[in-house]
């Protein structure tokens, strides 16, 4: 059997980082994790150093079951974390060793095991069926059982501050009964997720007083509040926090490991994780979120792209003199950084930054800074937008200073055909025209499940063989949102298309947009500046070889 | 001028729900409202019953100068919230009358004016170049002209938080200096987002105490505490607090209004939105990410659609006993509702329900029933969504029931031309050939500004002959969203397009939807839903004519 407490942090056993990412995080809409995504999951999260991993309800669901087997079989190897199998008490009338789910987890082989019991004698007496004593018999039996098999016991007090408000007295019994019969730490669970932080602060406050026991936290999202509820439970004297990697969960989610541990860090100065382990958060989180194949929350508190991403003219202009004034933290201690958006609220000192974000010296060229200001205003008017298209910002920036980032062609004409037959087939066929940087006239035909797909592919086989690194780049998303710009929202009068193209090449990936009247022609605007960026990448790649 | 203070919620001026989506909303990265949208955004929050829409920067900003003329002009007519222009004190060595930025905010006429002020002395200092008796003169100066020329004043006291705990002292007297000279609310701001619940309780508490100020909240999410500490204030004393729909705003964002109201309502008892708009909150929340364009999150308190979805079977079993013991709400109130994922599948309830409120009986129909259920379920796997989209759903519904609600042609072909010539312009030019039901064949050819507006133009060119009252019927709103349906997400691959057409007749409007790999194709199948649809409404008008 394998360790029992966590390793390599300085607080060790004095504070548990919890995580349930493979349970309760399981219980997300949309989520459905393989048992190769669960190891995985888990390698993650050791790397990051919690202290413990719930893998999942041995014996309840077959996924699990064969989680803890492939983890005992050698396939997870846990440097920081112990792992942790969950599961019910006894059921009633019957005893915990006869009890297959309760053997179910001795078989896991999971050195700690958290256990869920009822503690609101509504759910008691209506959802479970039975009386507080038998309740309580239950969880004493369980944990002395699997005490005597010489497991670590948590107990988790489902539905706690409810039953806590509803009846302390019983909610309290159940505590004791797990404490008294060997759990070493008494999980308050905010099942429902109704709570509010002072709430919760009080609760805990009285339950620690009243009982002297070690308590943990564990909160819902449904509030909106279970990251701060979390982080008053500590404050009040809980130590042991229950997390899910992003917030995922059930209904709105659980609290969210990142935000709690980034609070605990930098707000209470709590070292919970081990040395160096801190700057690994936002790699962890969208790596998670990549596992767990959701998009990464782009706003979410210190991990998010945008969790330090500075829009307004009014900060843009400060934080050049002063950043530590516009951010709670140095958003490099957790593996993020800031981020200045270029948009019409910016000013000059917007754009100057960026431009040194971009590694372009525009301080130097103050009618450079003029021409963007003016240029990026103008533009965002008629519905272009740059601040997700850094790409087309750089060139425009570049142009600006007269560096010639150009496209390796001049267009002289494309056409793109959709035919639906009566066959019912759709067909789209793109032709373009170029004149090549030698003077060489091309043109090139190619089919596509779409217009733009069939211009993309025209274009590439029309260029190619002059730019034979193009084969390297490939276009990677692709979003459209028709806007309406003027004063009458009337459909097809001034309503123009705003196209973002995401292209990966060798050195990376990078965004460009293109806005038209026509769905066609702001893809291929956008599409003409991603090669353009590329060709930029490529004469970059190619001098720093030399 | 118009009105002052909240009107028909239960607690009228006493408690001040301040929404400022047009504003610190905006600063989202990835919001970008025109002036047609803002007024929109205003129509919604007032139709919820916000006490307060802080419509945006006049003067700094020219779409919101723009938003403000047009609200003055009669395009905004509020039955519930009092409109605010958000704007700065004077500036160092100046007047506030000869300020032209103030200036703009008289010119805004909004009959509130929220002035940011900064509180901290470091930013004072360091990036105002000023000094605390300067900084508390621009204050004082700009309330008071602001006051005597009739206007309602809230003092937004920038970096309050920070600014208290480095220097107290400043920070007070900033608050003195405008409440001294009329400002009616000073609101505490935590700028920078870095506060965590007990911390806003206590200085909350002690400035109260210290003060006697009215005092409000602005909170950042930069914790993940936006929406507790925001609670929390108000716990604390603060009767005015400020928000933003869904948390839009800078960095992580803001305090999401909606888990904000929800939180008072039903945790704290606070009435404080007109009889009646509670149930309003979750589609209010749908609409204004729908003018956002940004995605619901679908785990957002009290909102989402997930917010109340039971995954665990542990739960579900127990939900059809007993739904209380399992949600912290009862969804209905906030207009939102519960949902068991695993039964979700069977749906026949639902679309029943669906049918009676369209007028369908299809209760006396199971095959019908069933034969919708089936295909809703394998087209939404494909990328439909019906959600939104309900004369397309009316329109499978019929279909399924043998009503023959038909577009009034059958499609022989269809082929579409977009151009970018040698000379820069570019054309779009549809040709449709389609039979009619006399067995007639009708060939025409149109041009539009893209190809779904060709494409729409020669169907019309083509149909209005035979269908004259066709001449009604406009197409009102278009969007198209780029879905990842498959495993890889490789663009060209799997990548499908989801078209939403949003169409206006002299009956009113309907949505429609298509879904295809070709955008093209997908608009053609919303598009031709929506004539079905318009032919069907047309069939239902002369039939109650006769």
């Amino acid at each position: 059997m394998s360790r029992t407490e966590p390793a390599g942090t300085p607080l060790g056993d004095a504070f548990h980082v919890y995580d349930t990412t493979l349970r309760d995080g399981a219980q997300r809409e949309g989520i459905s994790y393989s048992v190769a995504d669960k190891l995985a999951v888990a390698r993650h999260l050791d790397a990051l150093g919690v202290g413990f991993i719930e893998g999942g309800w041995p014996g309840a669901l077959p996924k699990d079951t064969e989680f803890f087997a492939r983890a005992a079989a050698g396939e997870l190897r846990l440097r920081h974390a112990a792992l942790v199998a969950f599961g019910a008490t006894r059921k009633a009338g019957t005893t915990a060793a006869a009890d297959p789910q309760v053997k179910a987890l001795l078989d896991s082989q999971a050195p700690v095991v958290t256990l869920v019991a009822k503690s609101d004698r509504r759910h008691i007496e209506r959802a479970l069926r039975t009386d507080v004593d038998e309740n309580c018999a239950m969880v004493a039996d369980t944990v002395a059982f699997l005490r005597g098999e010489g497991r670590r016991v948590f107990l988790d007090a489902e539905h706690f501050f409810d039953g806590y408000r509803f009846d302390p007295d019983t909610a309290l019994r159940v505590l004791e009964a797990g404490v008294t019969a060997g759990a070493d730490v008494a999980v308050l669970c905010d099942t429902n997720g109704g709570m509010l932080p002072l709430g919760i602060a009080e609760v805990v406050t009285e339950v620690a007083a009243r009982t002297g026991y070690r308590l943990g936290i564990h909160c819902q999202d449904d509030t909106g509040s279970a990251v701060a509820n979390s982080v008053t439970a500590v404050q009040a004297g809980a130590t042991h926090v229950q997390c899910t990697a992003n917030g995922y969960g059930e209904r709105a989610g659980n609290a969210d490991l990142f935000a709690v541990v980034g609070n605990l860090v930098t707000k209470l100065g709590m070292p919970v994780l081990p040395d160096g382990a801190f700057g690994e958060l936002t790699r962890t989180s969208h790596a998670l979120a990549e596992i767990a194949n959701i998009a990464p929350d782009t706003h979410q508190a210190y991990v998010g792209t945008s969790a330090f991403a500075h829009k307004a003219g009014l900060h843009a202009s400060a934080i050049k003199v002063d950043p530590e004034l516009y951010n709670h933290m140095d958003p490099k201690v957790v593996g993020n950084g800031q981020r200045v958006l270029v948009t019409e609220m910016a000013g000059r000192a917007s754009v100057e930054l960026k431009g040194s974000e971009l590694g372009l010296d525009l301080a130097g060229h103050p009618d450079a800074v003029s021409s963007v200001v003016a240029t990026v205003k103008e533009r965002e008017a008629e519905g272009w937008s740059f601040e997700a298209a850094e790409a087309s910002l750089e060139l425009l920036m570049r142009s600006a200073m007269g560096d010639g980032a150009r496209v390796p062609f001049a267009l002289e004409s494309y056409r793109v055909i959709i035919e639906h037959g009566a066959d019912a087939a759709v067909v789209a066929e793109a032709t373009v025209r170029v004149v090549l940087p030698d003077g060489q006239r091309q043109i090139a035909t190619a089919e596509g499940n779409g217009p733009v797909n069939a211009l993309d592919a025209a274009l590439r086989a029309a260029l190619t063989p002059s730019c034979p690194w193009l084969s390297q780049v490939e276009l990677s998303d692709y979003k459209v949102r028709i806007l309406t710009t003027g004063r009458s929202d009337s459909y097809g009068t001034d309503a123009v298309t705003r196209v973002l193209l995401a292209s990966t090449g060798p050195s990376g990936s990078w965004t460009t947009v293109g806005v038209h009247s026509n769905v066609v022609e702001a893809s291929w605007l956008a599409l003409v500046d991603a090669l353009a960026f590329a060709a930029l990448r490529e004469r970059n790649a190619v001098a720093a070889a030399r």
